[in-house]
C-alpha cells in the first residue's frame, strides 16, 4: 500500500461523466493543506486539451502556490474550443466553492486540471455541479488507490508507486499515480500522472528534476508512437514533512522520483493496449545519445519487430533492417544485437546459434531485453516498448462500437 | 495483357531455392537484344543486400551499357557478407554461360541482380547451377505475367502496368512489373520492380525522370513503415522501337513512366500484408511540401489511425492528433480533415455532421480519401497508406512458424 506523504489529502466521487451508470468514481481530487512547488510536463502535441492550456496558464502565474489537482475520466475536454476552456474553468470554480462549504479554501487559479477520455465533446457541467459535493465531502477519505481508480479509463490495473526517503533532517515520501493504456508514446501519451512529495525544496530545483525524471523514464516508453492531446505529469512538493532538502539531498530525491516514474512508466507499457510483451531496448556504442535513441525509437515503433515480439519469433533480420533504417549512420559490421542474453547477429552476419532453440523459453516472458550495440562510441539509450498483438487492433478498431 | 516492349526478351525457371518444391518460378531474367540506358533507385537502409552492392557496382561502370536483369524470389541474399557478394557474382557468371550456350552473348558485368526472400542465409549456389540451362532455353518464351510469378514471395497477385505512347517519330512502349507484400514503406522496401521500354532515350534524362518518378510515387506508399535490405528498382530503354525521344517528348515519356510507377506502387499497398484498405492521404496548405509530408507520414503511419480505418471508424480524433504530433508548425484552428468527402474537423472543433450515418456505406470501401488541409500555404503531398488488420499481425507473428 502507498502512504500519501504528509499534507495531503485525496477526494475521489462518481460523476457518471460515461453517463453509463458504471457505479465508480471518475472524478479524484488532490488538496496540499498549504501551496506546494509545482512541476508539469505536458503533451507536444499542437492540439493541446483545456486542462493542457489552463494548467500552463496556472503554473506560469504562480508555480509555488498549488495548492490542488483536479483529475478526470471519461471527458478528455480536447478540440473543444473556447467553450472549452469556459468549462475547464468552471469544473474548478465548482470544486472550489464545493470545498470552500466544507470550511477549505483553495482558489480555482490554485489548482491544476486534468482530463482523459473521449475528445471532442463538450464536458456535462451539470454532472460537474452535481458530484462536487460529494468530492468535497469525502476529502482525507480516500487513499492512493482511490484516487487512481477514479482516473483510469481502459487500464486494466491500477498504476501507483510510492518510496520514503531517509534525507538529513528527516523522512519524506513520494507517492505517483498514472493511467495509461492507448495512445502511450515518447513524449507523453494519453498518460496523467500525478506525483506527490512532502519535502521541502526549492521550485527551481524541483522543476529541474522533474523534467529530468521525465525525460528518462515516461519519454522512454512507447506502446503505439502516438501523443495524444491531453498528456499531463504534475509533481507537487509541499514541505509538510517538515524536511528541506539540501543541496546533498537533491541527488538522492532526483533519484528515488526517477524511480518512482521508472515504475509508472514500466506499467504504462505492460498494460498498454493489446500488450503481451515489454521489450527492454537498450542501445549503446552510438556516436552520440541522439544516435542511439533514433536507432531504439526505430526498432521500438516497428510494426515487424512487435509483430515479431508477439509472435515469440527471434526475428533478427527485422530489427537489423529496423536499426539500418533509422537514419543513424554507422558500419554495418559493427552492429551487434542480443535478445534475451542470446546474441543473434555480429559482424554482418547472424551467428551461428541455434536460436529456435536457445530463444523458445525465454521469449515466452513478458519482460524481453534487447540489446544492440552499434560500435565502439559512448551514446547510449533505453526505451520501453510494448509488442503488437491482436488484441491491439481489436481493441482500437472496435473503440467507438 | 501486358505487351513486352521491342527487342526484350524474358524467360523463367524453377531452382526450388525455398526448397518446398512448390512447382512455381523463382528465378526471372530479362535480356535486351542490344545494350540499353539504366536507372536504378535503391533502398536507403544501411544494411544493403548482396544484389543491391553488385548492382550499384555495374550501373557505376556502365549505366549505358545493361543488357540483362536477373531476379530470383526465396533467397534474399541479405546479411551474407563477403561470401554472399562472391555468390551474387557466381549466379551472373552461371546465367551468362548458361545463355552463351544457346547462343546469346551478355558478360555478367552487364547485368543487374535482384533478390527477394528471407535474409541472413545464403544463396544455394547448386541449385543456381542446375537451374540456369532451363532459364536460357526458355528466353523468348516467357510472357510479362511470368516473369512477375518469378518473382513473387507472398503477394497475392502479380503486378504489372504498362503503356503504349504516341511520340513524334513513332510508338513506345512501357512495360513495369512489381513484386512487394512486406516492409513496404517509404523510402522503397521489399520491393523489386522493373520497368522495360523501347525508346532511345538520353542515359542521363532516363536515369533523371526516373528518380522523379520514383520519388512520386514508390516513395509515396506505406504499408508497414519498415524499409527492406533489399528494395530495387530499375529502368531499361533499349531504343529498339527506333523512336528516339526528343526535347519535347521528354516529359511525355515522363508522364507515362509516372503512370506506370503509379498503378505498381498502388498495388503494393492494396496487396500490402493484411491489407483491407488503402487510405489516399492528401495533405495541403502547409508552409511547404516538406512540412506536409511530415504529416501525410505521421497519419498514414498512425496504427491508431489504421487501426480505425480497418475498423470503418471515421474517429477523427486521432487523425487530429497525428497531425499535431507530427513536428510541424500550423494553426490548430486552421485544420479541416475531410474523409470520403465528408468534413469532419474544422475551426479547432468536429463539425456537427452525423458520421456515423454518412460515411457507414462509404467506409466499406477499398479506397478511402483522406483530405488534411493545414492553412493557406502552397505545400503539398500525397501518401498511399495501407490500415492495420488482424491478418497483418497474423502473417507477421507467424512469419517463420
Amino acid at each position: 500500500m502507498i502512504q500519501i506523504p504528509q499534507g495531503f489529502r485525496l477526494a475521489a466521487a462518481n460523476a457518471d461523466f460515461r453517463g453509463k451508470k458504471l457505479g465508480r468514481s471518475d472524478l479524484g481530487l488532490v488538496v496540499s493543506d498549504t501551496p506546494a512547488v509545482a512541476a508539469g510536463v505536458f503533451t507536444t502535441n499542437l492540439f493541446r486539451a483545456a486542462p493542457v492550456l489552463v494548467s500552463q496558464e496556472h503554473l506560469s502565474r504562480g508555480h509555488d502556490r498549488i495548492r490542488a489537482i483536479v483529475v478526470n475520466s471519461g471527458q478528455a475536454n480536447a478540440c473543444t474550443g473556447e467553450q472549452g476552456l469556459e468549462n475547464c474553468r468552471l469544473s474548478l470554480r465548482l470544486v472550489s466553492d464545493a470545498l470552500a462549504k466544507t470550511g477549505v479554501s483553495v482558489p480555482p487559479e490554485a489548482m491544476l486540471p486534468a482530463s482523459t477520455g473521449v475528445i471532442g465533446a463538450h464536458m456535462d457541467m451539470e454532472k460537474w455541479a452535481a458530484a462536487v459535493p460529494a468530492l468535497a465531502a469525502s476529502l482525507g477519505q480516500v487513499d492512493v488507490e482511490g484516487l487512481v481508480r477514479a482516473m483510469m479509463t481502459t487500464d486494466a490495473f491500477p498504476k501507483m508507486a510510492g518510496r520514503e526517503l531517509a534525507l538529513p533532517g528527516g523522512t519524506v515520501r513520494l507517492a505517483g499515480v498514472a493511467k495509461g493504456a492507448g495512445m502511450i508514446c515518447p513524449n507523453m501519451a494519453t498518460m496523467i500522472s500525478l506525483v506527490l512529495c512532502d519535502a521541502a525544496v526549492d521550485a527551481a530545483a524541483w522543476a529541474d528534476m522533474f523534467r529530468r525524471a521525465a525525460d528518462a523514464t515516461f519519454n522512454r516508453v512507447s506502446v503505439d508512437g502516438d501523443t495524444s492531446t491531453n498528456d499531463s505529469l504534475y509533481g507537487l512538493a509541499n514541505g509538510a514533512s517538515g524536511v528541506r532538502v539540501c543541496e546533498a539531498g537533491l541527488p538522492l530525491l532526483e533519484k528515488a522520483l526517477t524511480e518512482v516514474l521508472g515504475e509508472l512508466a514500466y506499467m504504462l507499457v505492460k498494460d498498454g493496449e493489446g500488450a503481451t510483451k515489454v521489450m527492454h531496448i537498450h542501445v549503446t556504442g552510438a556516436a552520440t545519445d541522439e544516435d542511439a535513441e533514433k536507432v531504439a525509437r526505430t526498432v521500438g515503433h516497428s510494426q515487424l519487430v512487435k509483430t515479431a515480439m508477439f509472435g515469440r519469433d527471434p526475428n533478427w533480420g527485422r530489427i537489423v533492417a529496423a536499426a539500418g533504417r533509422a537514419g543513424v549512420n554507422f558500419d554495418p559490421l559493427a552492429l551487434r544485437v542480443t535478445l534475451c542474453g542470446v546474441e543473434l547477429f555480429r559482424s554482418g552476419r547472424p551467428t551461428d546459434l541455434d536460436f529456435d532453440a536457445l530463444l523458445e523459453e525465454p521469449l515466452k516472458a513478458v519482460d524481453l531485453p534487447l540489446d544492440i550495440s552499434l560500435g565502439d562510441g559512448h551514446g547510449e539509450a533505453r526505451l520501453l516498448a510494448a509488442d503488437l498483438s491482436h488484441a491491439y487492433v481489436s481493441l482500437n478498431s472496435d473503440y467507438r462500437s
